[in-house]
């Protein structure tokens, strides 16, 4: 598929990472295990590699999110880049300028690679079709379509605290219709092998052709927890409930909410997963939150890892090798 | 006092800054020495030292302030940190994010340290109180309560122009209730041994217990001007004249004013000071504050080097010791 | 005059950089000169030369202009200098401080330079003329009177395609009136000893005593683009379409539009340049701006090496010479 062919150079490697549907398991298996090498890095007192001193990287924002910005930006600076963050909304395109001129316009200042993050799904595909040969471009988030980063530091994550995914059981609870990162997680897990992957969700917050994903459909939580290894509460926007998709929070919480009776339902070893920020009382009680099997922080921990991984993976290939 | 106890480790070393309360004479002359060695650094051709490398810096900002943001980045990107800038109104909090998920998120990023602004007293302990073993805190002002850093560049700066505390007499002018600094330089001077510490300002603008401060009380500026050798005039926050506080700008120049005339009265080498941004016109003539007894700009100056000591301090004990 | 003396030392060297009006061809092309050795630079892997390590240099943007700022914070970044963007806007001006005093502030941090954006002509000159001895200003656009980077990377960009000066014919179209960047770019191709710089404009937007800016003037499209080597399209600012000095967009683009049809009355190696950001079917039309005569971006790509150049030229002089 097209998306493989765009993200994977003539020699497999890693060119841009838009999405994870098309990459094969020995390439997410190689981001993980890159990843491990870099985790190290964070734990060290001098948290920083000369990995990609000299390259520019840009967080090209055309949506606000300090938090994923930060994780970038972070990862950035520890493999010792140069970063600029750059909020379209608040420049160009207030002056009329199409996005392709935007972008014709930082790869002329040399920069080395375009961190996206845009309302719009496909956006960053579409500017990964038409950047040039030597800049890379990563998927901070797309519309309801992919945010692949966040899919790979859930697996690392998993990988970490459960060492396999053969025979796991995992189950992703919420809002599985609007959620890039449900779609996200759903390929990274299928292709890494994961015994079984279950969606539990209202069917209001389920997209139309579920089943074609490879899960397991759930709407009721005690089926869809029972046995699980893994359990990944989604974020719930809360915007949506005042639509037709979700009578009210309360309501929400007392269908879908995670608690810890409801979490007993699952292994004894279950791990608890969010990809944050978390609304307390609406996906999930404090209790569980704050509790021995959540590993929400490890994710956030991870996610530096996991996109130093990506970032120096993607420049290596359109670097001149010397990176 | 629980300030010292949680600021001082158990072998006595500065581990937070967030109040200069319960902090002893020692350890707030060990400030002062460390701030006299990076003073020259900031004069070097190049003005950094590789000591915070590749440590992470987070200005984590609850209410804005461009002046002290940037003090503190030049400072830790004199001593090579990377650093972070966070405007949380702007961002997590929109979001329904707990102060405290904030921070466990950013801490499982692995970062060293938080510099914080905010609106509320007591923010700063609340955030020390509840960070991991590894990261620092660093008070930017919080509410009425305290603004040590400042507090701390003053006593630099009349160190360095003075050489002592011991025989000084140093009046505070100005709206005493609701500065942060003013309070935060009452216990900095004292523990520094000052003669004479004197407040001058009408009876509205004291809080309630002031004596308890260790203070002399002056309502007449002409009285407590008098052989004074330090002369500190505190902003007045213009909002407040507009509530009963205080009749009107011109009325409060006339009365409380820093003037030539009045700054005779003083001993013929005092200086002045202000933490800035001054309003010309009201708490002090312009003569006054471009003249050759102003020192404010020299303020200025030594807060890079205090925020460096302060930093490097904090950073010493909760790194591994190599940093 | 006075724009050379203040921005030439007594040997003659670049100390400010707020204007192309005064400075000698020697000068102007030894800055081309040094932007051509820093053009390199930017092409190599490692695009970071350590000239500036340790140098802080401060963006103070008076008007917003995230296009401008990225440039010079890409060029500051790739001479290992440090970076403080500051809005004024939106921080000291709201609290009542006086320019003078952000100034005078942001020099006793020991800060190096400023990049100054200010919608006052003659900002930029004011602030040079009251920094201290060891900082250095260069002006990023000021009101309608200057933006001699522009100037200089356009200059930059004709001699490196067409390898001089002498015997062209570059013609400047659209609304001279209003533009610094017109007004920059006549006296640097004048100064560099352009064969003939024509404008080609209605009366409306023309400067009153345009013949003495040593220009010859056209109002006719096809008459100003005869056999010219080098055409040069303004931006259009949409918000003067409104006024009294042009109908419409449409009538415009009828009038002064750069089509394929025009350009084929230039020579037939003529090239078209624009400072950016272009609107599309008002200026030009896409089959000029994407065409192969079009260098618009290497304008932006040579913006970064000439930049490099002044900033490093300017700190020469105020430095200690081991910089």
């Amino acid at each position: 598929m097209s998306g493989a062919s765009l993200q994977v150079d003539e020699r497999g490697r890693l060119r841009h990472f838009l999405t994870v549907e098309g990459l094969g398991r020995e390439l997410l298996t190689e981001i993980l295990d890159t990843a491990e090498s870099f985790a190290g890095v964070t734990e060290q007192t001098v948290k920083k590699v000369p990995l990609l001193r000299g390259k520019t990287i840009v967080n090209l924002f055309f949506e606000a999110s300090t938090r994923t910005r930060t994780t970038f930006e972070l990862a950035a600076k520890r493999l010792s880049a140069d970063v600029l963050n750059i909020n379209v909304s608040a420049s160009a395109t207030t002056k009329g300028e199409t996005l392709l001129d935007t972008l014709r316009n930082l790869e002329a200042m040399h920069v080395d690679m375009f961190v996206v993050r845009h309302a719009d799904s496909g956006a960053a595909h579409f500017i990964a079709r038409h950047v040039r040969p030597h800049v890379s471009v990563v998927n901070a988030g797309d519309g309801r379509h992919a945010h692949p980063t966040q899919a790979l530091l859930d697996a690392f994550t998993i990988r970490r605290r459960k060492g396999r995914f053969e025979d796991l059981v995992v189950a992703i609870v919420g809002d599985i219709l609007h959620s890039r990162v449900a779609r996200s997680q759903i390929h990274a897990l299928n292709t890494l092998g994961t015994g079984e992957v279950r969606v539990v969700a209202p069917r209001t917050l389920l997209p139309a052709h579920v089943d074609d994903l490879g899960v397991h459909v759930f709407h009721r939580m005690e089926d869809g927890l029972r046995e699980a290894d893994v359990v990944i509460m989604l974020r719930l926007q809360k915007e949506r409930m005042r639509g037709a998709h979700l009578p009210s929070e309360h309501e929400y919480f007392r269908l879908y909410g995670l608690t810890e009776e409801r979490l007993a339902l699952a292994r004894p070893d279950a791990i608890v997963m969010h990809p944050g920020p978390i609304n307390r009382g609406i996906e999930l009680e404090s209790r569980v939150a704050d509790g021995p099997r959540s590993v929400i922080l490890e994710q956030v921990e991870h996610g530096i890892a996991v996109r130093m991984a990506i970032m120096s993976m993607t420049m290596r290939t359109t670097g001149d090798g010397t990176a």
